[in-house]
């Protein structure tokens, strides 16, 4: 079996979006999401409107999405200072949330407002206009960390202002 | 503006996976994650050691694969029964966790256990042996839901034995 792994792993990955963000905004901002509202309309083609049925007995969505093709595309590879600030430490690709990244894929959990057959409006989306969808799923407790949680102070200094109300 | 986001949205994306899950089951289970270890290894083609550089100054890691191929290729784009069970609602595909869906990703979040250069050895990641890895994110409580958390009835139920250890 390994030997098939070994052959299969590396093959590309061929994912089709499943919907759009609407009503993002038309620039990309690191910071003041908080109570940004915004939509994913999913793609009339290949969804009834059963694929979202009961999404809003859930109070949030984890939300899988490709970046906007206007973000920066050079990828890291190896290890940069967060936002670029020498003062913040060197880290690797992985250990931060930075744009350019292999596979430019965003991972965001958001408060769902509602559901209208096949749009579901959200509350803390961090994503531009335009922006492909790749998947969506229910937020179940279950599966939040489980045993204690920490982080390093660097980064709630990057965090400090991300989810606050815009200035 | 809209019009170019129309005609792009649509378009296909095309991943690399950044590296395979060693360790893992050789077979696609439903539940008992709980304490099982695994690993994450990049492929050292494309990724310095200082990728992972860091990550273990974090408890946790967000880790976003593709379903292995030996899982079921089918796709739902309706609604279905949780698990196939009829006393559980039919709920679209969006709002559950099956793997019948579409772009056959995985979102978990895991206990940082090491990093060993390239190697990032986890616990509670629930993919099998082989599995390609698209990109892992450091978890940040600022990242966590924000405001009231809840979840229908049946979703506490098909979770019940997921992260139970083995019996």
């Amino acid at each position: 079996m390994s030997e098939v792994n070994d052959k299969a792993w590396r093959d590309p990955v061929d994912l089709t979006p499943i919907g759009v963000v609407r009503g993002g905004r038309e620039t990309s901002d690191d910071d003041y999401w908080g109570g940004f509202e915004s939509r994913i309309e999913l793609d009339p083609q290949r969804f009834t409107d059963d694929a979202l049925a009961a999404l809003d007995t859930f109070s949030h969505v984890l939300i899988v999405y490709h970046f906007h093709p206007l973000n920066p595309a050079s990828e890291e590879s190896g290890g940069r200072h967060p936002r670029g600030r020498d003062d913040w430490p060197l880290v690797g690709i992985f250990a931060q949330r930075a744009k350019r990244r292999p596979n430019r894929i965003g991972v965001t959990i958001c408060r769902v407002l509602s559901v209208d057959g096949p749009v579901l409006s959200v509350e803390g989306l961090d994503a531009m206009e335009g922006t492909p969808v790749l998947d969506l799923k229910p937020h179940m407790r279950e599966f939040e960390p489980r045993g204690e949680v920490f982080q390093p102070q660097w980064s709630h200094e990057v965090m400090a202002n991300y989810y606050s109300e815009s200035p």
